[in-house]
């Protein structure tokens, strides 16, 4: 085990996508827990996309991280000191715990316990926020139901892939947008999709005219913008938009301008909500019991791009958003 | 009785607002009722900014009105010769009538009799569509809960003039754009608004922020277009925006350019739902019952602005949408 504490800083407020120059990596002395406290020894670094509204100083769903303090992240770590009661030595957890190789934690910074039979890794990810999200975004506000087309933006990303396959699992059709064609296949091969396009090369809006000529029933969006200004010409009569993410719009320093949506919502009777996963606390285990039993059953394919050495964090937000990520995005520290 | 029957004929395809124009009056005998058909004389002709849309041949949530054909409108009147078992003569009735001063229709056309102990015309706005609309608008979409910030758009309007009442007698806090001084001072002495401003001439959004410093609960929006982008950016984390109409929008034909709004949704998680009154008849006499109820008790006060003659009509629909109106906009053709 390290006998130092590497630490990935954020040194400057990013301007938009955070890039590596943002974030400095310093060594210091493995912390001590204090009374009551854990400290975890980190293994798996959690990558994703809400780390920019993290680290960005415009208002948001949550505090923006202190200069000079390591990053905000979920981590998949083990016990290795516990002075609380509640949590053992050698337990592994799913957490609060930055990018970082230590973090001296109280026990309201761990999310979960990891107990679940899948990979530890997957408690990052599958069984993570990320399966979260994409349950309870597709099943809360999308309200899908059986024989619904369900579209999906970022559709082989952490969120978007599990989205489409639990699309499936819940006897829906789900069509998927993805940015480059090794995508696109893995979208059809892989995770369920009976149809996907490369939204920087296909004329996707009129391929998915042809695909669902009834309309689309959900959008769960990852990425706002213009595939989102199509999208919504796309929904059938009484659809829901799942607004999860803003993936595709570079700044809201100053406000970008679109088509205004209003006659379409009035007309095609949406519902569009947004969502945040930690609304939604009081369906989380009920979600990962859907999301494990599905992985048990062989029903959930879980593709992991895990790279090794901390050093691979502060490039990793930035690489996510030019979507060069296979699957979900994580570092191995261990 | 006329021994005529004087119609106001759709002419050409509006562009935009209807215009006088775009109608042509005349006179033709007055129609036989075919078999199981009912003869209806027309008493109040109601004007309504829906009809924009029925006049349009955009693609709309109604079938345009045909060219050459009576102006699709609702009407109070009473059947004079009926060919229905279900219908008596000397009935008062409240239907798909349009505007002219007979129409032979089948029964299908009548949306209801006019039962309730409300004078004859307010069958046209309170009970009529006006009333179901702020009605299920507010409580099927916008869920308001005691103690809410309730924004209403056109708040003086047939429609945004009940939604405030409605709001206020469900324990919310009512607030309300009008467009000038005269219906500000209807709003807040009549309608029972706490706070109402006039969007043309007040800083409301400066206003808005101090009298709901919380932000806004329910949006019940009848306009679109700047008011509603001002409005989105007052509400609160979890806020229901009802959209209900597009009246400050001239012209969809080339769609209007807005600050893009999906982290507006995704930040506040806001639901933004699209209201269409016609797919909520499952609840249409629940409403009624209610707004006949609190109409009964003096708790929900109807203005209604009266003409006389069908000459008034073509030019109605112009004039409501300049906001000449004072109140629910009828016109008496009895």
């Amino acid at each position: 085990m390290p006998d130092r504490n590497r630490r990935v800083l954020l040194a400057r407020r990013p301007a938009g996508i955070p890039q590596p120059d943002d974030f400095a990596i310093d060594a210091v002395p493995v912390p001590e827990p204090g009374p009551g406290e854990v400290l975890v020894r980190n293994l798996y670094l959690s990558v994703d996309p809400a780390q920019r509204g993290w680290a960005s100083a415009e208002a948001n769903y949550s505090q923006p991280v202190p200069l000079g303090s390591p990053m905000r992240a979920l981590a998949v770590g083990v016990a290795v000191r516990s002075n609380s009661p509640e949590v053992a030595e050698g337990e592994f957890l799913y957490g609060w715990f930055g990018w970082q190789d230590y973090a001296a934690v109280p026990v309201s910074a761990i999310f979960r316990r990891c107990a679940e039979a899948v990979p530890l890794s997957a408690h990052a990810g599958l069984l993570g926020l990320n399966g979260l999200t994409a349950h309870l975004g597709l099943t809360a506000l999308g309200r899908p139901r059986p024989g619904d087309t369900v579209l999906v933006s970022t559709a082989a990303g952490a969120v978007g892939s599990l989205v489409g396959q639990i699309a499936r699992n819940l006897g829906c059709r789900a069509v998927g947008l993805t940015g480059d064609d090794a995508k696109v296949a893995r979208c059809r091969e892989a995770y369920g999709y009976a149809a996907a396009w490369n939204y920087r090369t296909d004329d996707w809006a009129a391929s998915l005219a042809r695909e669902a000529p009834e309309g689309v029933n959900v959008y769960f969006d990852n990425v706002g913008g213009p595939i989102l200004d199509a999208a919504l010409r796309r929904m059938a009569v009484g659809g829901r938009v799942v607004q999860c993410g803003t993936a595709s719009v570079a700044s809201w320093a100053e406000v970008p301008t679109g088509p205004r949506v209003e006659r379409e919502i009035l007309t095609r009777r949406l519902v569009w909500s947004g969502f945040v996963v930690l609304d939604h606390k009081d369906r989380f285990e009920e979600a990962i019991a859907a999301l494990a039993g599905w992985y048990g059953q062989g029903r959930l394919v879980l593709d992991e791009d895990v790279s090794e050495g901390i050093e691979a964090a502060p490039g990793a937000i930035a690489a996510l958003y030019r979507g060069e990520n296979r699957g979900k995005r994580l570092i191995f520290v261990g």
